[in-house]
């Protein structure tokens, strides 16, 4: 693993970054980490006020095309395009205000829903030791101990986001953060920070995963 | 997960249907949910009385196409097209008299496989406190408990459907049932709410599936 | 599972056998049950005197065309093509004389490695209760109980190819072994039946082998 | 498996290696051995004095091209292209070094990392009794046992390389070898060839972590 080349994009294109959304949501599908219509993904188009491209609700993401984005602002008005926001855009709102990120990713992994239910209990997992830490972001060595923090599942999405920004406002640590049974939140500065972020995440919840269920059962 | 958009179809296209059951056979086979000519895929063109676009049998679901689809009546009787109808046509037929379902889909995975199995006796699989429950039509909360009935395979399909037949008209519960070693049947009111179904019960047996096997063994 | 549609192909085009073979082999190796170069494909060309069409050896199965294949007579002399045939050759040979099969095909996964380990020294493995069982040639119910011999694997070839035609001569149960720790062969009359074979035993093999490793460890 | 044909290549084309290389990097990505940017790819132009092509640092491997490949020396100097080489190329150069291979590739997957944790203590893992074995450069038998030296996870690459080259050069047995946490290195005389041994080995290590998994646990 290696420190990764990141081109700063200057000014946001709206219809180039949802293909790249969308591209991203068909590959997550392709995966199983989007199935069922689950999952999210959105990109920051400006940050003061804050406006968000963002997945419209209920698509089938292996059908994801550029036109199913919305823009909206951060109270999840829809300021343009056709389409109901999800629920779930709060979340990425809260994202984006607590770490200045440019990329909020939602995926809904087997691992992540696996993993998250069973460490619930602690509000957290620590995965520690692996060599492809080294890809999150500002992370040297393999030897750093990653903490991700788990969050109760709730259809109360506004008083989660409450939460959800409260905490990465006041821990700097994390590079995305668990949703109990329901999945992974996480972010970068840009579209490829932030699913390289994914990728690592998903990964390493399968190593972890697969040999804590031979360890101590479901 | 969140509400998803619906596009009611008025009039059903039977070639456009076709097509679009065969992308899905086509996917689903992708995934090894349709191994070994397993599985079949219906549409409803008309409710009184019954006609059904439905899959001939016996087809490697890898090379599916439009050209692969009958119609038939609610005795299985081909009224359009080449080909024979599956014995399994019947509980197409039961789910659709029962649900008033625009759309059947059988898969055939192995974690249904195995789950139908060890779940047999209790002749149900409950899921509850996942979020992707809430993909499945009107469920509102993660707190949801699907309750999946599992019925004993049988090579006698007419009794199999009368069966299921009766216990869809009697319970409104289930999106969903099992047959023992065989696999999954779900529907929707048109096919991207029946294969939205699918990915959901998928996803979550393959999430018990692993715990299960994990906890108690075979 | 139904039984299923076989289109029986009075002459053989080999060039059109060929390039259905190198599709097959391709879409093994994308699953993962044809990786280093492993598995071998054959379909017959000619009964009397055996003419067969087989792939060359050693050849990375994600790049298989229709030029990759040889023609060969029952002792493995090549009549046409370029490329040396693989010494496993006389197993296909001994499938053909042993059950006038049409087309033979090896694949080398996972789970069809470690059953075949683990059951090796009871010399076969059954598998019964499994609705896909209904897709073997002639298999009319779920109840069947599928035989499947395990031979110890071997470098003499010529030996092992007789130890197979012998006992697929004297047995006419099985639709295809296993050789320990290194795969499955299974036949069919033509291509699409020898495809679903190994379809339905790679699913059977996952199912069974990953309750197996739950119940009783490696 | 079989003996496999090598086409030793005469005069390296850089445009033409590094379109190989690259289709070889988004292949492995699709199997999930090279997410979060991880892996890197190499193959030698010259060996007096060491030229080598290899993966510019930090890179999407699904995005993998051409252009993403720097010319180095054995210094890790950039001769031509643009971007930044790994610090892991000297690892790349350890193992040209000491064993004269045309090409070297780095994939971390999940069972690579699951296992060289479990056995670090241990500095190596032995496989034996496979048939998939045979399909390593100059195995003749699946009763060879294969001896995989694992190292201890640094982010000091001199000097770890400086430890591979080392052992390469006293040990002609081993194929490839294993960061601990962090993957696989495996290579050939030319890219079909370290190919050949990137898929023998992920397979390998599958079959043995489910099996050690299952039988002792994390």
């Amino acid at each position: 693993m290696e420190p990764r080349r990141v081109a700063k994009k200057k000014a946001a294109d709206p219809k180039k970054l949802a293909t790249e959304l969308a591209d991203t949501g068909r590959a997550f599908h392709a995966r199983g980490w989007a199935l069922g219509t689950s999952g999210n993904y959105s990109a920051v188009l400006k940050l003061q006020p804050v406006r968000l491209l963002i997945t419209s609700s209920g698509l089938d993401k292996s059908k994801l095309g550029k036109k199913h984005f919305l823009q909206i602002d951060d109270h999840v008005n829809v300021l343009r395009g056709d389409g109901r926001p999800s629920a779930e855009s709060l979340l990425h709102v809260a994202v984006v205000r607590a770490r200045g990120a440019g990329c909020v990713l939602h995926t809904h992994s087997v691992w992540s829903t696996i993993l998250s239910d069973r460490h619930a209990a602690k509000k957290s997992l620590a995965i520690r030791g692996y060599e492809m830490l080294k890809g999150l972001e500002g992370v040297k060595t393999h030897e750093h101990q990653e903490w991700i923090p788990i969050f109760e599942n709730s259809q109360d999405i506004p008083a989660l986001a409450k939460e959800v920004e409260a905490l990465l406002k006041q821990d700097p640590r994390p590079h995305g953060f668990l949703l109990r049974g329901h999945g992974l939140y996480t972010w970068g500065e840009d579209l490829a920070q932030a699913r390289r972020h994914v990728e690592i995440f998903e990964f390493l919840l399968e190593v972890v995963g697969r040999r804590e269920l031979a360890e101590h059962g479901s």
